[in-house]
């Protein structure tokens, strides 16, 4: 079978929007079909159950834990990036006047977890464009928290430039992953952030309520965990926290979701080239589909900075105000991609499994369209 | 079918631990398998696909809804019993010195939040047994925390009671709904609780990863999102949370889950009596079980209280220390209990499905063993 017909959800679609969430691949489903039966008729209340539990945790954590080239024991188990970023920003103890700088160009995800720390704890959240941010630290600053790819232009930040910053202001650098991990080359202790938080459903292909937290191990014993369950203890001594990252795990999964989450990460893993070769395919893909479309009258590409990722943000000249009525233009025809709320952009997700004929699917759509 | 064979997971055992995770029926399978099916075929990026994840939100929301007699803008989706009680402690704004009241003998789900609110927030946390827990209660108390059936024991506690005393003292009532929910005739709205959480696999028969939190209206907007994302928002709009328990969903949780557990409640609704009806076989079960059981030489059972839940504690005279390796006999035998850390007990869980062949299993693995 050939990677696409591997993917079943990207049958007859121009499917550009792994950016949401994923196709998942069929041994996922195939994964999670077998977990489902065992779930189903041996009592998950014996011995083997419970082994069975802990190594699908342990086995996901170490799927996850490869993709931004980290060892296990530094990765948390969580239901998304959001809850991830919710975690740290929840677990980190504030004092009133602690600055947040953050990108004027962030998901709720990332802003409302912030929000909150605003609210409740004084925290003083300012957002600057993405341009200004390494100008905008300053020895008040206690954290950066920024996406490595802004997800309505798709913009890559250079985060060992951040990180470097962060350093000389004695700042924490808090990644917001969810465009990124999976989707380019993530390294997370290189690129000296201290928690990279990432999705399981968009560029990893898993099932959805699935994700991964990266701590840095000189921060793990800093945060709390700020809901916090048999799961986060050692040896389930109430008061006793696990050192590893374990201890920021955000509670229970059910272990069909984390079978195929483990196993869309291993499917990807077992192509030839593996995932490096994958996020190679996904970069080439990106960077024709973006000479494709730039190539088109009144297609107008926002500027993605000088690294590229495979999210492609446009503007159609003419396409007027309502773009959700364009995306669903683009849906009847097959055409799967989003739109970025307050702005003018489409955003097209390209991904290692998109074809020129995906591409070409889309600019038809656009001009029978507009 | 009979009720036993749509319960695929106890055939061949004598199924005695619900209260750790309860045998699923056939009907949640078949719901998970075809959500499972949509969600690898169908792209999960389309109007369709975000309608049904909403949908099946509701639905679960809903389900959750009527095990414990409350209408859904009450009640939150959540991982656990853990998370829901965690969301709450976390999400209160504590001030130092702030009393918290609890049992003696609760679990790590509820005892582990608290810890965190007395490290971070200078919560006194003052744990008391059962039968002292209302005249404990003080005006420095600011909540009540308990299980509402006591995980080690059994045994139930008086939540109206309870309630009334709160109400004299201005105290919030947070109750730990993990061996109720779906075990015991729960009317969250008239127990006079703040707050109930309660799990999705145990009595609810539903997946892992999965369960409910009852909000009372009049406490839904004093309890901040601590973990806040766009599940939690008005619209999406930061800084504007949902006025309904939506307010403090705990974040994504896969449609295969969520129609596991919608699927699971809905079939225990669907047989002659519904609910009402299962909740009566189930304490019918385990009154004869308990006369069963009692009628043993050297079994002892501890005392439940007044009221009578499906979990029966006891000890066997002669059995020992080392009551890992009696409950790994029994396992050997088919009989599926579990004993109680720090406690002499066995913990027999009695469900709707129970037998006296079950019954007779226990009695004779212990005579055997013991």
């Amino acid at each position: 079978l050939s990677v696409r017909d591997q993917l079943p959800a990207i049958a007859g679609v121009a499917y550009l929007n792994a950016g949401t969430n994923g196709p998942m691949p069929e041994a996922a489903g195939e994964a999670m079909r077998r977990e489902l039966a065992e779930s189903l008729t041996r009592p998950r209340i014996t011995k083997a159950a419970f082994d069975g539990l802990f190594a699908v945790r342990d086995r996901t954590r170490a799927a996850l834990a490869r993709t931004v080239a980290a060892p296990p024991e530094q990765l948390a188990l969580t239901s998304s990036t959001t809850q991830g970023v919710g975690l740290v920003v929840a677990g980190i103890d504030w004092s009133a006047g602690d600055e947040v700088i953050t990108t004027t160009e962030e998901h709720q995800g990332l802003l409302s977890p912030l929000d909150v720390a605003a609210r409740r704890r004084g925290v003083v959240v300012r957002a600057v464009p993405a341009e200004q941010l390494e100008s905008a630290v300053g020895p008040s600053t206690r954290m950066v928290a920024v996406s490595h790819v802004l997800w309505a232009t798709g913009r890559v930040l250079d985060l060992p430039g951040l990180a470097a910053v962060c350093r000389e202001h004695d700042s924490m650098l808090l990644v917001d992953g969810a465009q990124s991990g999976g989707a380019i080359a993530v390294d997370a202790p290189a690129s000296g952030a201290d928690f990279y938080a990432f999705s399981g459903q968009k560029w990893l292909l898993g099932p959805q309520g699935s994700g991964g937290l990266w701590i840095s191990p000189q921060r793990v014993e800093q945060v709390w965990p700020a809901v916090s369950g048999y799961l986060n203890l050692e040896g389930g001594q109430v008061g006793v926290f696990k050192t590893t990252a374990g201890r920021l795990d955000g509670g229970s999964v059910d272990t069909v979701t984390l079978a195929g989450l483990a196993a869309a990460i291993e499917w990807v893993e077992s192509l030839p080239g593996g995932r490096a070769a994958w996020i190679e395919r996904t970069a080439a893909n990106a960077e024709r589909a973006r000479g494709r479309l730039a190539a088109v009258a009144g297609i107008e590409l926002a500027d993605p900075g000088p690294e590229r990722g495979p999210l492609i943000a446009l503007s159609v000249a003419g396409a007027g105000d309502d773009l959700p009525e364009l995306v669903a233009g683009l849906a009847e025809r097959g055409v799967l991609v989003r739109f970025i709320p307050n702005t003018p952009y489409l955003r097209v997700s390209i991904g290692a499994w998109t074809s020129d004929e995906d591409v070409d699917r889309l600019i038809d759509g656009l001009s029978a369209l507009v």
